[in-house]
């Protein structure tokens, strides 16, 4: 438990309490907390549960505001193992300390880069993410984590003793480094208290939800896991539905769609266009049938407009609009798609990442000095520049598709600055601009 | 066109046939066909569709036998390209010559190192790969190879004027390195032939499809990209249901799927067991309850001992197995696996890649000689490597869930030569577990 936080560079000082030894991984160890020269904001507690009620009470008495327990052997398995939960929580609530867990994996803080529960710092960013899973959870931030989804906090609730989903939702909610929260979660212990916080938080940050325990046999699982009563999937779902929760059908599906939330704008209706070349729009536009998106008809003049831009051989501009295989400058896109998004019967648009020069030479390096570029890198990231700032400009979300995934793509980063997220399927486009259509009618910037 | 198999290693000779240049990328040009020194195995075109039919008749002529037309404006665009389509079929059957095309982004071969369409060569792997789609066909081999899947060939199949589907079909059937064909399609020229060919050829080697142009939206995308008639959907998937073609969801769920039958046993029937950690049996039991997988209770005895296999304070094994945050060595794990393949009421296991050294150290780099490694890498891999023998032991497929991606995990190795397939969400691992029993009851394993 020293050794994670160390290895993701927590500034802070540390103080392992251990009767048995003199050192931890070079740090002077303590035998008792009162032993400790220094205040504690942070009481970090693996020992096993018999002990926790009495080694809290001496945080109290050491005045520690927080704790995190990640012991198991709790309310989960059984009689004795919640008389140890109510004791613990007794000694909390009358000594004024707050608890995360018991039974959990930990917590991570980007601002303190405190780990208690990865070995490695995952990518730092705006997503918070609370789980009722532990491993799962970890394992999840994780490779989220190396695909690129930054995440600002983790918390592993474990049996929510003391702290439960609902605090933590408000706490986010008041963070300034969130922008979007994250839910895994089974079942609720208070699901009153859920609903009034999430209608509070949800007018202040979205909330993306994946609810395990959905089929009968999951929902047995959860009662073995958490000890949750996973409750009706359709009070759940429609609970979901009315306070705005984006629930998701896919666990991963949580960071996919969270990463949409994070800078673009929301859309006004559901009314889409798609440009892209052949394949690409034929999938985009099963995609948003599916989801119920809608794909206008163009009208003429825009449809002259945008095949004036297309190669001689390609198709009339219809929605999708098929690129039909040509080379396109990143301008020369980012035209088209401006052509769109002044239209008033167009909420968004789905396009592709525009050819970067370095997918010819995937070793190239280049920094954002457009300047010193030579010319037809300087003319494809300045075409670039103009395309990610379309959607302040119109208020309307654009979602890219990648094509290739370069090691650092300094066309993907000048698009993500602009709010423009990117995705590596058609699929995935469609449910992120399906996502922001739906949060748009949360947030009333639908008309109807 | 030259540039891209030079990069990705092509070895044979290339001839660049230009009047107007002398050299070609430090290639000496010819100025007609019949110019070149050496015999032509392949032709490559890329000049206007009017110039097409002409020049495939010089090719003819100095004895080519196949060609590959990359060129646009044929029948895709009307009238006139239609004619000069007729035009070429007309060259190409009377002269022997098989074509490829036209309106195409062109092959790749991984035994020739032969690109026409990637600017780099993709992973080499078992999956060929035949898109109706090319664009957005290239883009999906492509991320698919970012991803790890390895691809043997790739066939952009456009305007299919000659060569067609079934074409291609009967060939990867019968090449030696193709295990797995992965299709995306989205209409059929000769539905009854497509019929006759794909039922021959899945009973040697398995097919995965996507169908584009599903909704009527795309249906209508697909007829100004592939002049395709998408045809009933009802009618493709009962198509696809009767042959035993795999068909998936979303466009890169060919890759997955793909992945899962190129090693793996297939599935005697639908019932799973599944073991990992709270969260991840709950998803993953969802996940297969809503694709019709079954997930049976265990008898008492394989419970009692499951469950002495696992720490005091997990829960009694049930299905899922709860392996509650504990750790567990790789060869804990394959005594649990091994306990449930054993059961003639599990058909599969879905569990999890067992902790790798490396996650501790991730710049650890391991080579595959056990005996030079230190004590726990040595225990943590001969485990893997009984973990691994496992699905042929007793041809029961088991599926991994992946809790870290490393650069390049040699547990993983060790586990996908053991015919196991890994993944990084549970909902993936159902979905290969699902195919795998599909494609179990297509090749006769099921008793039922």
């Amino acid at each position: 438990m020293v050794e994670r936080p160390l290895k993701t560079g927590f500034k802070g000082a540390i103080y392992p309490i251990n009767p048995h030894r003199t050192e931890i991984l070079g740090l002077p160890t303590y035998p008792s907390v009162s032993a400790v020269p220094g205040a504690i904001d942070l009481a970090v507690m693996t020992t096993p549960a018999a002990t926790i009620p009495g080694l809290l009470r001496q945080c109290v008495e050491k005045g520690v505001k927080g704790a995190v327990v990640i012991s198991a052997g709790f309310a989960e398995v059984g009689e004795e193992g919640r008389e140890f939960e109510q004791a613990m929580v007794e000694v909390a609530r009358s000594g004024g300390i707050r608890v995360v867990g018991p039974n959990c994996m930990g917590i991570w803080s980007a601002a303190g880069q405190l780990s208690l529960c990865f070995p490695h710092a995952p990518k730092a960013g705006p997503i918070a993410f609370i789980s009722q899973s532990g491993t799962f959870g970890v394992a999840m931030a994780q490779v989220a984590s190396d695909k690129g989804y930054g995440l600002t906090k983790f918390i592993s609730i474990g049996n929510q003793a003391d702290l439960e989903v609902s605090d933590y939702l408000e706490y986010l909610a008041a963070d300034k480094d969130t922008r979007v929260i994250v839910l895994y979660i089974e079942g609720l212990k208070d699901g009153r208290r859920f609903f009034d916080v999430a209608r509070q938080v949800i007018k202040k940050k979205p909330i993306v939800v994946y609810k395990g325990g959905r089929s009968a046999a999951g929902a047995r699982a959860t009662m073995s896991h958490t000890a949750s009563l996973a409750g009706s999937e359709k009070i759940f779902e429609s609970m979901c539905r009315q306070l705005g929760l984006l629930q998701v059908q896919e666990s991963f599906h949580l960071f996919e769609i969270a990463e949409a939330l994070v800078g673009s704008p929301v859309a006004a209706g559901n009314r889409v266009a798609i440009l892209g070349s052949g394949g690409q729009g034929v999938v985009g536009t099963d995609a948003c049938s599916a989801l119920g998106l809608e794909l206008p008809e163009l009208d003429a003049e825009t449809s002259s407009r945008i095949t004036a831009l297309l190669p001689p051989h390609a198709p009339t501009a219809k929605n999708p609009v098929d690129f039909a295989g040509s080379s396109r400058t990143a301008l020369q896109e980012a035209e088209m798609i401006e052509a769109l998004l002044k239209l008033d019967y167009i909420d968004g648009v789905i396009s592709n990442v525009p050819v970067s020069p370095q997918i010819w030479d995937r070793s190239l390096k280049i920094d954002r000095n457009l300047n010193s570029l030579p010319e037809p890198f300087r003319i494809a990231l300045s075409g670039a520049q103009v395309y990610a700032s379309l959607p302040k400009r119109y208020n309307k979300p654009i979602i890219c598709l990648r094509f290739v995934r370069l090691e650092h793509d300094v066309m993907e980063d000048i698009l993500r600055e602009g709010g423009i997220p990117i995705y590596d399927t058609p699929e995935q486009c469609a449910r992120a601009m399906y996502t922001l259509v739906r949060y748009g009618a949360v947030r009333g910037k639908h008309k109807s």
